[in-house]
């Protein structure tokens, strides 16, 4: 078991209705708000109004249009420079895991002198940040209980995962009820991340049994409640299961005192969509079958017949290669099952950039000290299996 | 799923020789430590002489003797007495969850002008506490993360859970090297008093499966890796799976959104330790499976048999009657077989005083609105048969 350093101060307010909290929550944290939010549909789900009803003696400001893999340039700068401007006190971010990722990143950038993406790209470690509060509307990042947010910068093909202590939210409002009109694809790849953000964790040395148990429940739970939204999207039971699944994906907790697995599927995807600008839900779900299938080795092979046997119930008494390659296809069927299109040509990449991005990974995303180490060979092959 | 207000903002530092980021942990906490501490094992540990070498530019004033079921007469009066006198900035509490406790209560009653145990009692809310950090020597009450401690007060018999978000430890270094020289009867009771944290949250309504996996993976890792601390009690690994698991017993992770359980065997211990004075780990495993055989009924089967399935591998195939029977068995001789007395009478407490602790718990611990409601009458009869 390795040491660890672990804390997470973000607060959880979860359940029904549980807005009305919004302005105890406020109250300490000063007048002048930042509102970001994204396309809309927090105006479609009244969400809009009720913060402006809730928060009415505030002085709100607004940064709209934040994208699905968020842009540093424009919403980053564009919410910097406000915060700048009129002297934001505290950022509240309303909208799913992208709005929220932006939001940090804009937090920490509104209190440094230069340019923000000295910060996001570990230049600069930024000395103090604006409090954040959330609003969730999408169960996928687990970005409302960590201090971590990926941002794209659309020039230079990047996409950083920028993590830093001061970027906990002060607290996340999770209600549940509000991602009833997440549609069935959003749902889905919001599955599928959050699958992978545990996977990512249990596929790596020194775990120890009550990790992998997390990890096996947070996995079950994932996999039975998507179902159950994907069939009734209004099943309150289900939505609440899987936000609460997917609020601990990032912060640590499922595993605490393992070895540093890498992260290899999130290092290899964060290509993908800053190439591509694909959903990063669905990226994941497309690699995350054709990395195990390479990766399965007699090194390998105890990770795997646990996830086969305790994830699966794959019979335990099959020869361990035979539950191995069974828990890979149940694992790729699973997400075919919720509807993922489970190849990169059908979301819109060919072979033509596949040896360019993983050059591209391989110079930036450090996988060759991954759990299973990876070569820019060994990153093209995953590509290209992938297709 | 129920709705949850959850925040865990202590630090925890975990692993070998962490003790070192002691003097980083303490800096920013003010100069003047009240060290508390039991009864001498820390200096056996070498862990007392440690502590003041990394404080050396510290003023360290020192409360010792702190009891097992810590005492408010004296421990935690002359405590307060001594933060008051010499104007403590900070408690650095060194040893298991009983000083830990302990130093929870007089975090609050320094800074209380009147009675602590108006506080305690939760007559007054307290406004403030005192910082604590700890140093964790014994794996089990997991109140290194949580805002709670038990207090007792000889005189009246009560043995009290003094709850207050305040209390959270600021940090909790763990070294599970510390718990090499527990005893084997306390590193049992420890396992004992852990796992009935974790039954008290599995069994109750309105559970997630989440939390079931979170709680099945804590009870399996606590009795593998007990029985693995007792056969070799300088085993790190098991020594640090069992501090893991034990260390988010009572901070709520375990049952976000389950409904409220009563907590119904540590209610009727509480009044075993009180009146008898008897190792509270102990306490609750001779309590626990009376009290499972007493709740079983169709109402509660399905928890069983999902507790024996998931927790002892029982045949999902058998009768669910039979699964539950076998499943409180298993309970029962697993404590046994860590070497728990398993009677009453084991442990010093025959049928004079039953009656009179039966109305005691009944009056105080609010058992009436428990999973399953326990009157009078019931608690009486688990404790006969406990005899």
């Amino acid at each position: 078991m390795q040491n660890f350093d672990y804390q997470t101060p973000t607060r959880l307010i979860f359940g029904k209705d549980v807005i009305s909290s919004l302005p105890d929550v406020m109250k300490p944290l000063g007048k002048k708000v930042l509102m970001t939010y994204g396309s809309g549909s927090i105006k479609k789900l009244g969400l809009y109004d009720k913060v402006k009803e809730l928060l009415a003696n505030y002085e709100i400001y607004e940064l709209s249009d934040i994208q699905p893999n968020p842009k540093y340039d424009p919403s980053v700068l564009d919410g910097v420079r406000i915060c700048k401007e009129k002297k934001i006190d505290v950022i509240l971010s309303v909208g799913g895991g992208s709005v929220l990722d932006c939001s940090k990143a804009i937090a920490a950038g509104a209190t440094y002198e230069g340019e923000p993406w000295d910060l996001i790209s570990y230049k600069v470690k930024a000395k103090a940040a604006l409090p954040i509060v959330d609003i969730l509307t999408l169960a996928a990042t687990g970005s409302e209980y960590d201090c971590g947010g990926v941002i794209s910068r659309t020039e230079t093909n990047d996409k950083i995962g920028y993590v830093d202590s001061l970027l906990f939210p002060v607290c996340s409002i999770l209600d549940p009820v509000y991602t009833f009109t997440v549609s069935k694809k959003q749902t889905a790849a919001g599955c599928a991340d959050a699958m992978n953000h545990i996977m990512e964790q249990y596929f790596t040395e020194d775990t120890t049994l009550l990790n992998d148990g997390f990890c096996e429940a947070g996995l079950k739970s994932l996999m039975v409640n998507a179902k159950k939204c994907l069939e009734n999207p209004e099943d309150y039971t289900a939505r609440a299961e899987m936000m609460q699944a997917c609020t601990y994906g990032c912060n640590g907790i499922y595993a605490l005192g393992n070895s540093a697995s890498g992260w290899p599927c999130h290092g290899m995807e964060h290509a993908l969509s800053a190439y591509y600008d694909i959903t990063h839900g669905e990226g994941l779900a497309i690699l995350t079958p054709r990395w195990m299938k390479h990766i399965l080795s007699d090194r390998t092979l105890e990770r795997f017949v646990k996830y086969g046997v305790n994830v699966f119930g794959i019979d335990s008494s099959f020869e361990p290669y035979e539950i191995a390659e069974k828990a890979i296809e149940e694992t790729y069927h699973f997400f075919e099952s919720i509807g993922i299109p489970m190849h990169l040509k059908d979301v819109g990449i060919d072979e033509s950039r596949l040896s360019e991005m993983a050059h591209h990974i391989a110079v930036n995303e450090g996988l060759e000290s991954a759990y299973v180490p990876l070569s820019e060979q060994d990153i093209l092959d995953i590509l290209k299996a992938s297709l």
